[in-house]
């Protein structure tokens, strides 16, 4: 992380952390969603770090991951800086890896402002993405505690929603909206609702802040984990930053930054936006981000016939499909998977049948 | 083919030759369906070899095939001797195949009996095939044209059907009928008609029959054929087995022994059986002949989760499968096939698809 202390300079945590089963067989415990070249032979990582570098360098983006992932996201990553990549010895989800991230950059560069991106979501208007981003950094600069909202395109009941009130004059013509309150993942009927009213937003997960901003947030709203983090600090000045790390971190406090600080401060703005994008939470979600041909979304060596609305894919063997529709087909090497689109959510019933089976090899 | 000239014994051949792509991606041309491992890890032509063999000592099975596939063969069957696998530089459909083969045992074992199995019928009750066989043996041995008559169990539009007449009383309690007529493959409403009338059986091709007594029914109705294996024969005592062969059976007529002798001749008599038969024409076919469970019919390593009715099969990948119904899913190790239950008549249209694409390296 260069840059002289004192420069008031933005820096980018991307979130690399993740593992699911959900691209099963394709992803792996050794190589997640964030990793699979599912867009055009890259990963949805490397995708992310390319739209943020117009607006912030690779030697001042952080990524943090798992220790088992950290060498694999090296690789994906040359231009990040080997030390930029910060490894967690377990997940303690957002709050702490968050933290840990603000915590050393309040050391080196106290005055930087932060940007925080989830290494998995698919953004095709990368202007559109770094337009807000831009938005949202200068939001911070004013000592907010900024979020993307994403203005929402169907009644998901997946997602956690933010309730957007007044338009909040920081700046002339800076589109910011003040956050009325957060709300969990609805149920349908209430979902539909809150797309007809306009006023509710998707919690995107991306956010931008100064260091000394979420810092102090997370001394005044979990003091617990800002003791913990002050104690692995410490430990790092005495032992090293392997060793406090690998003592400290996994005692962390396991919360979400959403549910942590962002509920309870008050200090909150949204950036509104509209672009296209997914999660790629599945296969469907994937694939609405993917030119559809005849027959659906192809990936790898594929060859269809007669096939309508379906998901192909393959890192291995020759996939062909013959008069089959919404049906999601991945083959690998060593695991083919065969699932009826309406059904890809018990894709994990059978993750957890092989790895009681002592399948794990394959998981 | 050992015995002294002079035993009357019987023989059998196994017809090996059948290619195609009904069975794709699992059948490949080096390896077409009678050398798959269908049964519980045993080929159709090795089970074929194993119900006859309380009958024809494997001494006395000649197996013919086509001389790509020769080499398979002969490690297949390591009981069969390498010499009785005769080797076709090209297919001249049967009764070529049956002519080349009667005019050999002729010089060797002028007297023995010939049965004619397709190396790839699926017959579980093998007693009742052999029982069959003995009656078709005795009438052969009375001169008789003896082919097996299949009781129908569904009114099925891509068989030939023979119409049975009287019983034919050959000897006391020997269950024979005379053959009316031949049937070509009818359409549905006919057949229908045909099944109701219990008078239609499916023609098997499964014969049995002298020697003497079908070189002589091939000389009578195919005398083009009887002289293209007559100068066969004679180039054999000059040059040599293989350089006749090589040089004389690409040339000889092609056409059927139902067509061309069957149904021209009057001593034909048909034992009519019940037992339970597939020609396992396709993977629905095999399926009608495999214990079902849960999710249909599945062989290899596969692993679904709420299917139904469905063919799962794999030599290569573990095939996963959830809430499909009504498929079939087949992977090796370089290609996967996914094709509606109703559509797999379909799969000819992707082979020669793959075959325009260069893809011939995985037919």
């Amino acid at each position: 992380m260069s840059c002289s202390p004192d420069t008031p300079t933005t820096f980018a945590l991307i979130m690399a952390g993740g593992a699911g089963t959900r691209f099963w067989p394709m992803s792996r415990k050794a190589r997640p969603k964030q990793l699979l070249p599912l867009l055009g032979g890259r990963s949805l990582l490397a995708a992310t770090v390319e739209r943020l570098t117009p607006l912030v360098p690779p030697e001042r983006i952080v990524v943090a991951t798992s220790a088992t992932l950290a060498p694999a996201v090296r690789r994906e990553l040359p231009a990040v800086p080997t030390d930029n990549v910060l490894a967690e010895p377990e997940g303690r989800d957002t709050a702490a890896c968050i933290g840990w991230v603000a915590w050393r950059l309040a050391r080196t560069h106290p005055q930087a402002t932060m940007v925080v991106l989830p290494a998995d979501h698919v953004i095709p208007d990368a202007e559109a993405l770094r337009r807000a981003l831009r938005a949202a950094v200068a939001a911070a600069g004013r000592g907010k505690l900024v979020t993307l909202a994403l203005a929402p395109s169907r009644p998901e009941t997946g997602f956690g929603y933010l309730e957007l009130g007044a338009e909040v004059e920081l700046e002339a013509g800076m589109p910011l909206r003040e956050v009325v309150r957060f709300v969990e993942k609805p149920a349908l009927e209430r979902a539909v609702e809150m797309l007809a009213s306009g006023r509710y937003f998707w919690n995107s997960g991306m956010f931008a802040w100064q260091v000394a901003t979420i810092v102090r947030a997370i001394r005044t709203h979990l003091p617990h984990l800002a003791r913990g983090l002050d104690e692995l600090m410490a430990a790092s000045d005495v032992d090293g930053d392997a060793a406090a790390v690998a003592r400290h971190y996994p005692g962390l406090d396991r919360t979400s930054i959403d549910f942590g600080v962002m509920e309870k401060a008050s200090d909150v703005v949204a950036v509104p936006v509209s672009f296209a994008w997914s999660d790629v939470g599945s296969w469907r979600g994937l694939a609405e981000v993917l030119p559809a041909v005849g027959a659906g979304v192809t990936l790898g060596d594929v060859v269809a016939v007669g096939c309508r609305d379906s998901i192909l894919v393959s890192n291995g063997p020759l996939v062909t499909a013959v008069g089959v529709s919404d049906l999601v087909v991945v083959a690998t090497p060593d695991a083919v998977l065969v699932v009826s689109k309406s059904e890809t959510q018990r894709v994990k019933e059978l993750v957890a049948l092989l790895e009681a089976a002592g399948r794990g090899d394959l998981l």
